[in-house]
Parts: structure tokens; sequence; C-alpha cells
């Protein structure tokens, strides 16, 4: 049995080692520390592997005792892009890591990403890499119009962000944020946020889901369309041709998304995820084979599956809600529950939608997320009462 | 979170597991013994009771016991006919039991199944009940045709069955067939072999997948393509008509697989299922859900999921093969490993496939069939080798 360890135990590793364990692959995982490695959505998926802080582990014997702890994967992948990247390095001596650490990193630092996507001469946002308070306002004063200061790291979910007009607002940005250097980027008031997910196999054979539109609320993406029509098929031709450029100069293997801005009839690449991406959840029950698989089958060098869509899919993402809502699914809709601790806003789950039409689709979509509101706004009603 | 136990630990269990997980389930599961409670093909997807002989599980006392021990579910259903009655008896005190154990019990008696047909007037081939040689040996005189002698009980894959044609041979045919009690059935050299999965929710809605024609070799299922193209409008609703009358006769919850012959332009029911069945794997990729999800959602009170095709779509069952054949794969086709220790003939995996036309797919199937043919040679002469 061919084996494979993942960095992380959240929902994207509960999902990939879902897919994966059909095709006969034994998985284990790499959680931060044993604290994480108590509350994972594995669940008995494949053992969990805490990392501990005080081992060094650019240190080649203890990356060996890792990779033995790890059950000797042949291949390393993560579910995200903050990997211990010492621990990582000691383990490539052992196993292949695909993606490779190099794109890790890349999409880890928000202006190593933002260099190599001008270095391919592909479109994104205007932005200044700023180092201090002073060269922030310098450059406020350059753009003379809203932007979005983004800290070069540790940002997901709309968080280390933050939307600036007057140089008074500035001052309100912990000064870590400057010393670690920033992007400050023209604020893209976008029609559309489209994402892009594409998969290379280790022969070099990439494929495209059809992009997909998103929808976020407060940086949290909350319901996902495809394949989208907002998209010319010049646009969507670029797009492909954008992330093709990406994967083959980075020689990347398994699934990365690309995010982007549709503003003003251009389209500019917002950001990169070098991992599944929950714009792609819906090709769990949408396309012929899902992200997931084709990730594992990218990864282990298996040749990929089809990415053709069945019909129009969706899907809407269960932000914080109590239990799982099984009694709201119909034959058109299934649900991805992750197992986790409930806490106010955080991603428990979603739930897939298809159809044959758009229009079916999101009133679908619409109606679900009405009918969770709901119960939400009950189930806190009376979680008020219990606490009178 | 809702539990779900499974009697048994096989690959019907395991595929259970891995479409009920995602829905927010937890699985536990019945071993017959320690034994096949150690060789599972379910690898901590949930834990597994192993039953133990010596135990009385009529005593209501020990069925409480039983019920803690699989984390007391709320639903318990079964991968198989052969499930411990007594056990089950006790335990549905504790849990619902879907489908019900009525419904199993039948299907693990072959003269009460046939009964069943017979009383809601679905054709099946002519037989005769006997319980000894000398009413055997009349039978046959009756018949005055080649014959199939058919064990009431523990008969799966063709085993426990016997072509007969002469007198002299049903002498060949162990005594203790005769004293437990055996069908003695017209054989039907019959055109095509065509299955029918259903699935019945717990309010009775009731959907079907569209019938599907079966290979068999040995009395074992090799090859499934659905839809079928050898069945008429009439037939194909002829036969709806049986399993909805059979399902609704039980008010029975789950998946159930009918398996006919078609015969001389008629439809004759051969055997009932009450679980999920080989021959409705290829629903994994080939419908909008698969026959697991569907059992799934049916025993938990959930809506039934859609069971439109995505094409036509077929399915290989890998017998035996030394190792899961990744490389095999295409872009229409993927894999599903049991995890199971390898034996010759042994139902190992299955690979699916899912094309546009049944021409294409016919072709992907059988290509593949060669290919791990060969490597099934060639990996047996090599193994030959080894051992001079």
């Amino acid at each position: 049995m061919m084996r494979v360890a993942i960095v992380g135990c959240g929902q994207l590793a509960r999902m990939l080692a879902l897919s994966g364990i059909p095709l006969g692959i034994q998985f284990s995982f790499l959680a931060d520390d044993e604290e994480s490695a108590r509350n994972t959505c594995i669940e008995g998926l494949g053992r969990v592997v805490p990392l501990r802080d005080n081992v060094k582990l650019h240190d080649v014997v203890k990356g060996r005792a890792l990779f033995d702890a790890l059950g000797q994967p042949e291949v390393i992948t993560a579910e995200k892009e903050a990997v211990p990247m010492s621990a990582l390095q000691s383990l490539a001596e052992h196993a292949r890591i695909a993606p490779s650490l190099n794109a890790i990193s890349m999409c880890q630092h928000r202006y190593r990403e933002k260099s190599f996507l001008d270095y391919l001469n592909i479109p994104t946002a205007r932005y200044f890499y700023v180092q201090s308070l002073q060269e922030a306002e310098r450059a406020l004063l350059i753009f003379d119009q809203k932007v979005v200061i983004k800290s070069t790291s540790q940002g997901y979910d709309g968080k280390q962000q933050w939307r600036v007009e007057k140089l008074s607002e500035l001052k309100q940005i912990p000064s870590a944020v400057w010393q670690e250097g920033a992007i400050m980027e023209q604020f893209v008031p976008f029609d559309k946020e489209v994402s892009l997910i594409g998969v290379r196999s280790l022969d070099g054979d990439i494929k495209f889901y059809p992009a997909t539109e998103n929808v976020h609320q407060d940086g949290i993406l909350i319901q996902s369309i495809a394949p989208t029509r907002a998209l010319s098929i010049q646009q969507s031709r670029q797009m492909e041709d954008h992330l093709t450029r990406i994967m083959e100069s980075l020689q990347y293997v398994g699934v990365m998304a690309m995010e982007c801005f549709l503003y003003e009839g251009k389209v500019l690449v917002n950001e990169l995820a070098p991992r599944v991406h929950n714009s792609g959840h819906w090709t769990q029950e949408g396309a012929a084979f899902c992200q997931f698989e084709n990730h594992i089958r990218a990864i282990t060098g298996m040749p990929l599956g089809s990415t053709e869509l069945h019909g129009v899919a969706g899907m809407v993402n269960l932000l914080g809600a109590p239990k799982p809502p099984m009694q709201l699914l119909t034959e058109h809709s299934t649900l991805h529950w992750y197992g986790k601790s409930v806490r106010p806003g955080r991603k428990l789950g979603h739930v897939n939608f298809v159809s044959n039409s758009f229009g079916v689709l999101k009133q679908n979509m619409d109606s679900f997320q009405l009918a969770v509101n709901e119960r939400q706004r009950i189930g806190e009603s009376e979680h008020d009462t219990t606490q009178l």
C-alpha cells in the first residue's frame, strides 16, 4: 500500500483522505502541536503525528524520526500554506514533497507571490511593498485612492487585512505589520470574484475545472457557483493560460487554486493557493472527479481524472452551524460535515448542490441558506433562553 | 452526532461508512468474531465490536451490553444477509434496525424468498422445495430438463449451487443440503442477467437507479454496465413495479437489489438482496448520488438523493488482483480498493468507468480488463519463477 502524509489535519486533510482511501492509499497527518493533534477532523483516517516545537527539525536525524513516525510516506503534501518549513525541508530528504516546497513557500508570502506573478507578466492589482509607516504614508499618497494593506504572511479568510483611505487610518495598523513588510494594494471594487482550480500531474498533464464564481462575506467564502457565466471565452482562456504558465514554471504537482477579480472587463489575479480550495468543494458532486481525488492522483503519479461538469453546481458554506442540517437536504444536494468543534463563524461543513439549470440551482441554494439562517437564529434564541 | 452500526466489516460496510462520514455520521461495526474483527476493510472508520459466540444474545441484558459496546447507535443496518439473528433481535430493543429483521431474514432463506415473490405474484423460475433425495428425484422427473439445486441458506457468488440433468448426479450433492431443505429450480439459459437497485426512505419515498446489465463468471460478478439496453420500456417499468411492491409490502427502509433473468422476452426475478449490491457499485461515479449514500440517507431518515445517471457507467471487479492497478486508470475511470488480504479469486476492489457512449465505455472496460489480466498473468509467472 502506498502511504501519503498530509501536513495539517483540518477539513481539507479529511476530504483528501476520504478521496484517497478508496484508491488504496494509506494516510498519516502532521499536526502543528499536541493540542491540534487532539482536535482534528481526521477521526481515525490515519495516524496523527504532532510536531513538537522544541525539536530542531532541520536536524537530519530528527527528520528521519519524523519520517518514521509518519509511517515512511512515499509522498508528503499539505492542506495549507502555513507549513512548518524546516520540518518539511528535513522530510524532503526521505520523501517526495508535492507540490514542491518552493511553490508552497512562495504562496506563504504575499510579496514573493506578487513578484512571481509580475515576473510571469500576469496582471494583478497594482501594489507597493512597504516596510515602514513612513513608506506606507508615501505610497498612499501615490495611490491617492482607497487601498488594502495586507500582511505578507498569515493572512487567510480576510484576516490581517485593512482597508485604508486616509493617512490617519494607517496609524491604527500594528507596527509589526510594517516591520514584517506589507503589501499596499489598490482597492479593487470588483464586479465578481472568480476562481480557477487546476491540477497538474507528475507527468505534466494539466486539467482545469470550469471557473467558479464566489461570494464572500467579511472576507469568508459563503457561496460558490460553477461554471461562472461572468467570463467571456477569451477571459476563461486567459485565466487557464495564466494558471498553466504558473504551474509549468513551478513544475507544480497537485491542485492549485487561483483567485481573481473581474474588474472593468479585466481579470486580475488576487491570490494563489498551493492546495485544494474551498471554492472547489462543489467538484465533489458537480464534476466527474473531484479536486480531492485529482490532487491525490496527481501527487501519487496516477493519471488525472476528468474534470467535466455534471450540469451546474454550487456550494454553501456552513459557518458556525450548531448541527449538521441533515433534514434540509434535497434530492439535488448533499452534506459534507467536518466533525469540528462548534465556534461562531467557524467553517463546520458545506452543502453541495447540482442542477441542470442556473435558475433552479440558485433558488435551491438561496432557500437552503434562508432555512439554515433561520435554524441558527432559532437555535441561538433557544440557547439564550437556556442561559436565563 | 448520529451513530449508525453496521453488521459486517467487509467492503460494503467500508463504502457505506465512507459515504456516511461526510454526512456527519459516526459508525461502528459488528464483526462475526474476534478473527474477522482483526481482518476488516474498516481501517479506523469506526470501532469494531466482535460478537462472541458463547454469549447468549437473546438475553436482554447482554443485548444492552452489545448496544453499549456499539456506542449506542440510533440505527443498525447490515452489509449482508447472513446476520446473527438472535443478536439483532436483542439489539432491536434499543435501536431501529433498517431494513427490518423480517426483510433480512426473508432474504436469508431461498424458500421464504421464493414464497414471498409467489405471494406477490412476481414471476420467478419454476421451482420445487424438496427435503430429501427421494423428493428431489421425483421433482427432477417432473421437470424432465436441466435444473439447478440451491441450498436454502448460505449461498452467494454461486456457492451451494449444483446444475443437475441426470438422476445419478443428484447423489453427488451432500445429504445435509436435502436435510436443510433445498430449492430445485428450472435451469434458465437466460439471454441477459439484469439487476435493479431501489431505495426506500423512512417516509416511503422510493427511487430507482436505471437497471444494470451484469456479466458473471463461475457465479461471480465480473462486469456491470448501466443503463442496460436489453430491456424494453415495459420490461423496465415491470421491474420497477415488482420492486416497488416488494419494498412497500415489507415497509422496507434502505437499498434493495433485485436480480433478474431476461429469458424469452420475460423478466424472471432470481434473487433479492436486502442491502447495497455489487451490481450497484457503478453508481459511485455514474449517478448523481450513489447507492451507499442513499442507503445511509434512507436509514437515518434523510431525504433521498437523486439517482440520475451521468451518461453511461460500468464496473469491473478486481478478483484476486495482487496490487491496486493505479497506473491503469484513465481520466474516465477510478479505483475503489478494499484493503483486504489477497487471495486468488477474492473481490479485492473494483474500477468504475463513465462515458457518454456505450461503445467507448465497453472499449475502455475491455482494454482495462485485458491489461489487468495481463498484469496478473505476469505477476503469477513471476511468482512461479520465485518458487522455482
